[in-house]
């Protein structure tokens, strides 16, 4: 074991030092009381909780994401949680009877046992929203504006709003009635947005011609609001459920741009990845110069189900590590240094200043009032303490 | 698995909810606020380790109380960390090169594989202070005066303040010169002021009867500063180390009544439990209603050097869950009701309010104002919206 091994972090685990952690509490501040003024509720879910409440209802994705440790006390299988969503809907289904809107916010560490991609860490810092128990679009829209506030707030530049729908390639799937095998298969292939790779498949596994064009046209269906007038008319023999899905996402792209006249919209038909559990509307915020989406979300109505309570539910989260690495950092010194000496009138001095400001003593006489962030210190001048700039 | 199963969680793992939560995050804020007024830097380590960083110089304790996972990227154990203050020792060894004091502040969860006792949590909220770089009993001040200050903060009844030195009881087992098997019953002894038992102990294993006297003695050493004196003459013969400590003791006792004429300080000798690695002056905090210290720490000059730094280093912490379940709530409703209306007017005078207060529209036209914790409601009159209490 060299010194420089006791140094090494985990690939993809980092750790806040100042100024940036202090930047971190602030950002974080300042986006729990936006949504406290939103009217949503601080929930702090456990860390730990026993596999089957933490991975209820939320696929084989999340399970694979998650750190596994056994109860000492039971020897039960314990996760240390990869998601707070998840948590939300327990707390939803469980503490509360009535059927009244639940709104939700958390702020707190997860761990991934494997990194989602390659920029994103493992020791996300999640912090989102959640709504439960309305089926209206207009959570989803709420859910949206929020997503976008939390950029904005977070000021790392334009944001960019994208929007899909699972349902629109659920209800194309559900119609080719393929093993799970092979939908699994076409999955990966939408996913990519592989048309080779889709058409191989649908040769050898879909019999119904027109539906395996509909399959094919799903790549392409990305880019402003247009496609989805295209998405009508290409797909329009697709059923109802996967109409509904198209008419949905207009309607609420259309009530978004009302609140939002200057964000650029963009689609994508079969945007598919890192949606663990969502079964309807699913959205995610861009800016320039950041491959991933900064905060993302959507509908999951299943999720609640295996706890008692199958709730409507739509929400979003961001790791506000990426965004705090993205802001730019104040970086000028304040705070007023103060010298080393026990007499009553200075403590009494220092004592009234903290209320408001940082005044670090001295407990030595070669403390550097530098070193330890000051521009100002405290200074006898006439029987008085005053305050000098350095 | 049943519903109920899946809602249960693990033992000594507690979730926080409305209002609690909330309130744990305003303690959260002015607490972090006090700590950066006092010229403590945030710093936010990883919540996961490798287990070499993680347990250096710590101790066996820290190690069972561990949760550890294989790295899926190398193999390699790590720990999902039970303390902080050793991460700041870290940090503070091998991120400032220079020989300044650092002082460092942290909130945030730590979990332990077992609990420490009967009423603490295995999910504490760690919240606390480092001093790093300063061997002046001065540093020991400052940081006893932020752990009272950050009990005071949380306003959960008078505190009591205890102190003691866990190089009075080293100093004594280093005479005895015993084996590591027998000093470990010595320690348990000590621990749990059983005379009898060190009577047995020692006249099997300590041929100097003076030295047996004294270690008899310890656990008779508990109560106000009187107590300071009697250590003084009863063991006047135990070496340079052992008066030097009594010595520091009374010192940093007599300097803190000078700030807390009021606050209650007793002292106690073989106080052991729960300082793992804890190597001069150790200090807690109790409140009355409550068994266990709720805030603590001391000296821990050793742990750095395993990082290629020994430096000197006191601290304190405490579990924020403690304080706030102990902090009464304030249950008062507050907020404004929106109803269900997307006209421009209404959402402009609801993006004003929002700013300062919580308000939160209605979802569809059966939402319950007082359900969703609001106090008054907007109300259009004469083309304006205006808010009128509930």
């Amino acid at each position: 074991m060299t010194l420089f091994d006791r140094w090494l972090l985990p690939d993809g685990v980092e750790e806040l030092l100042p100024p940036q952690a202090w930047a971190a509490e602030t950002l974080r501040r300042r986006l729990l009381d936006v949504y406290r003024n939103w009217g949503y509720e601080l929930i702090t879910p456990p860390l730990i909780e026993y596999l089957e409440s933490l991975l209820t209802g939320t696929g084989n994705d999340l399970d694979l994401q998650t750190f596994k440790v056994t109860d000492q006390l039971t020897g039960r299988l314990m996760g240390v949680r990869a998601d707070i969503t998840p948590q939300a809907a327990r707390i939803d289904a469980r503490c509360w009877k009535s059927d009244a809107v639940n709104r939700f916010c958390y702020a707190d560490s997860v761990l991934h046992a494997l990194p989602e991609n390659q920029i994103t860490g493992r020791s996300p810092l999640q912090i989102g929203c959640e709504l439960f128990g309305s089926e209206s679009e207009l959570a989803d829209v709420e859910v949206i504006r929020l997503m976008v506030e939390t950029v904005r707030t977070a000021k790392i530049g334009v944001p960019h709003l994208n929007l899909s729908h699972v349902g629109i390639y659920q209800g194309l799937l559900a119609q080719a009635n393929v093993s799970h095998a092979v939908e699994r298969l076409l999955i990966d292939a939408l996913q990519r947005k592989s048309v080779p790779d889709l058409e191989r498949l649908t040769e050898t596994h879909i019999a119904d011609t027109e539906l395996a064009k509909m399959l094919h046209a799903l790549p392409t269906l990305v880019g402003n609001a247009s496609i989805l007038e295209q998405a009508q008319s290409l797909l329009h023999n697709a059923g109802a459920s996967v109409l509904e899905a198209i008419e949905s996402l207009s309607s609420i792209a259309e009530q978004l741009s009302e609140f939002f006249p200057d964000v650029v919209m963009s689609f994508d038909l079969c945007e598919l990845r890192g949606y663990n559990y969502h079964t309807g509307l699913v959205f995610a915020v861009f800016v320039p110069g950041y491959g991933k989406a900064v905060a993302k979300g959507g509908r999951y109505d299943a999720v609640g189900r295996e706890f008692g309570r199958a709730r409507s539910a739509t929400g979003f989260s961001a790791d506000l590590k990426t965004l705090v690495t993205r802001t730019e950092l104040e970086s000028r010194r304040s705070g007023i240094f103060a010298p080393l000496d026990s007499c009553k009138d200075l403590l009494e001095t220092i004592g009234k200043l903290r209320e408001t400001e940082k005044i670090v003593q001295a407990l030595s006489s070669d403390d550097d009032p530098v070193g330890l962030g000051c521009d100002r210190k405290l200074v006898k001048q006439n029987g008085q303490w005053l305050v000098e700039n350095l």
